[in-house]
């Protein structure tokens, strides 16, 4: 069995160190958090460490703390002779000062009181060493979509993952704003919502594309654009009809 | 039974003739196509004409053609005391001329080739008289979800509808692209797409928010826009950050 150690007590943390618990090729040796209390749902079934002095020994240390955090965790890490790595979209590996390093960044977004079924969840992998095979295991032992990735291309990754999902929720906000100053129940776009996801599983998204900006549809784009009187949603409005119209000539 | 007759031939016509053949509280008297060859999937089905003049009696005949070919097919129907719907999200009931005037707006996004469960569309309706009741019988034949819903909350439903399905799905073509410059499959996107529509099933958009721009993560947001050289992809990264950003302090 592969021995982990996980590092942070945030969703990404919590939700590796649960597949992990699950995995018969996995032992979760211990977890660390500066504030041991965010790691309740785990006492009682692995060891907890709020002291970088008492971490055990690993396999593999999985860094899954905010961004910023990742660079000064690392360096009171007390080795430097075992594998590190960090679970971030957008930190490039090499921020990680470890002979032996690497990332592991799940594609997901993860909520505190969701569950999520990491088994269906990319995962990312990138090492310096020869060590992909060892962090192959471990990312196998949860997932069944593994990515060799170097760390540009998980820099893009990150960013298309900003527009299908961060952008995308903001115009679900957007769409929500529009219902209740029309005295209409967010609910009547639910099932519009998951038909356009739907969509792009089997369709690519420039043929799944329909609408009055893919049609040149002047009259409606107009009628559309008098009848928002939010200055916000009319930009928003405006760019996405230029960009889908441009789009269009590709 | 109600006598129905559909007037159209493309998608949302044929979507509502396959529905209301399954239905047993409907009986589709007829349809109407300029090309009779655009309904070959209805051949020895359902009675099929190509002239206005040869329009049978009915109780509700539902005009499904293109926003701009409304009023045209509307001012050839020949008769004036019958009810006469559209399905437009944009255009106005009173666009139609009829005494007996009325919408029928499915909010769905249909595809040629992909079944839609109608069920689980929510149809928006409205009328001018006292023929709301036979209208919501025709809905409710093939749909669980009816609202009532004016010509003005209707062009708002529509315009939310342009931010949550055309716009959204913009959004994972710009995210498709930005995989393909840098060698990644669009796959690995996939998964995130679903989690981000299910999650607003659930959670409202502006609790599901997430990202650089939620968190007002400069160092992440200046990193993204330095690594994208496309202009278009640029300008839709800034303007969809300030308006999460802005939506904060909402």
């Amino acid at each position: 069995m592969v021995k982990v150690i996980v590092i942070g007590s945030g969703n990404v943390a919590q939700h590796l160190a649960l597949a992990f618990l699950q995995s018969a090729d996995i032992e979760l040796v211990q977890m660390f958090a500066r504030d041991p209390k965010n790691l309740d749902l785990f006492s009682g079934r692995v060891a907890i460490t709020d002291k970088f002095s008492a971490l055990a020994q690993a396999d593999v240390y999985i860094i899954a703390v905010s961004d910023d955090a990742i660079g000064s965790v690392s360096s009171q890490l007390p080795f430097h002779d075992r594998l590190v790595v960090h679970t971030s979209g957008s930190v490039a590996m090499d921020d990680l000062t470890h002979a032996r390093r690497g990332v592991f960044y799940p594609l997901q977004t993860f909520s505190k009181n969701k569950p999520v079924d990491l088994s269906t969840v990319p995962i990312c992998l990138e090492t310096n060493t020869g060590d992909f095979a060892l962090l192959e295991t471990v990312a196998r032992s949860i997932s069944n979509h593994i990515y060799k990735i170097d760390s540009r291309q998980r820099q893009s990754v990150h960013i298309a993952a900003v527009f299908v999902n961060n952008f995308v929720n903001h115009l679900y906000r957007i769409g929500n704003e529009i219902c209740t100053q029309n005295d209409i129940p967010f609910d009547i776009l639910k099932p519009l919502i998951i038909e356009t996801a739907s969509k792009v599983m089997t369709l690519s998204p420039k043929d799944a594309q329909t609408g009055p900006a893919k049609r040149n549809d002047m009259t409606t784009i107009e009628k559309h654009l008098r009848f928002l009187s939010d200055e916000n949603q009319k930009i928003i409005y405006e760019h996405l009809t230029q960009s889908i119209q441009h789009g269009q000539k590709l």
